[in-house]
């Protein structure tokens, strides 16, 4: 194995206390989407997500992006969404090869009544203890973090 | 309920960033300590946990804390682990109630065998992509934000 280049100091710092962010915050988000609105993290991120295209629908490899390209964790999901009603799925209009998945009204209504109270924690766990520059600071490594993470996938 | 504050524009391509982040970058992890170590991201952090203190133990109660406070996740690991003799669990020396998870021999060797891999692809994944000066601002985000994730769970 080449030599290995162990973090510094300053970045092993750094590292924990991003570790730190990426082990607990999913938890800290699911415990309010469960409580409130019995839905993980996860599945009120796809159900947002399709709320938010015009069509109210993805393609399933698109959305596996959410899951970092785990086509069985989103199936598992959306599988689990369809019987509750929330999202169907369809074969692709354009070329009938695939499936995409379509927020029903009552999934769209599910994500409305959700929204507020996720927003509310979003902001208090995230944007309450960051300044502005802070928020604009974040924006920038994150991205920098996934277009790495990206790269990958894409591979 | 009260009158939402929703996120502004800023606030929200900030937090699309972030949320992938955390969505992404443990299975991102996950799969290379899977591929050549055969750990989760989870089981290596409490062992390398474990690999630094000078007992090479922790009370299972500080463990948990890694799985944002849920003891049933940290047990099953930790029985994971202990199957695989890695750690064993023992009565807390000083007072006899609760238990301490102490690493094996094998258990640290394992740790100093998967280290040099995981390094390089938090390198890879993190530090290449960001400056000095991102790193720096990377850490004061986050613990802001895990000050306050902490907050909630000692209440």
């Amino acid at each position: 194995m080449d030599q290995v280049h162990w973090l510094s100091d300053e970045e092993q710092r750094a590292w924990r206390a991003l570790a730190g962010v990426v082990m607990l915050l999913p938890s800290a988000l699911d415990t309010q989407l469960q409580r409130d609105s019995q839905l993980t993290h996860f599945a009120y991120t796809v159900m947002a997500m399709l709320s938010e295209s015009p069509t109210r629908s993805a393609r399933m490899s698109e959305l596996a992006a959410l899951a970092n390209g785990s086509q069985s964790r989103l199936s598992h999901l959306v599988a689990r969404l369809e019987e509750r009603g929330w999202v169907r799925r369809e074969r692709t209009p354009q070329d009938g090869r695939g499936y995409v998945a379509v927020l029903t009204d009552a999934g769209y209504e599910k994500v409305v009544e959700s929204a507020p109270g996720h927003v509310g924690e979003v902001r208090r766990l995230v944007f309450d203890a960051l300044t502005p520059e802070q928020v604009a600071r974040m924006e920038e490594v994150a991205r920098a973090i996934l277009a790495k993470v990206d790269e990958d996938e894409t591979c």
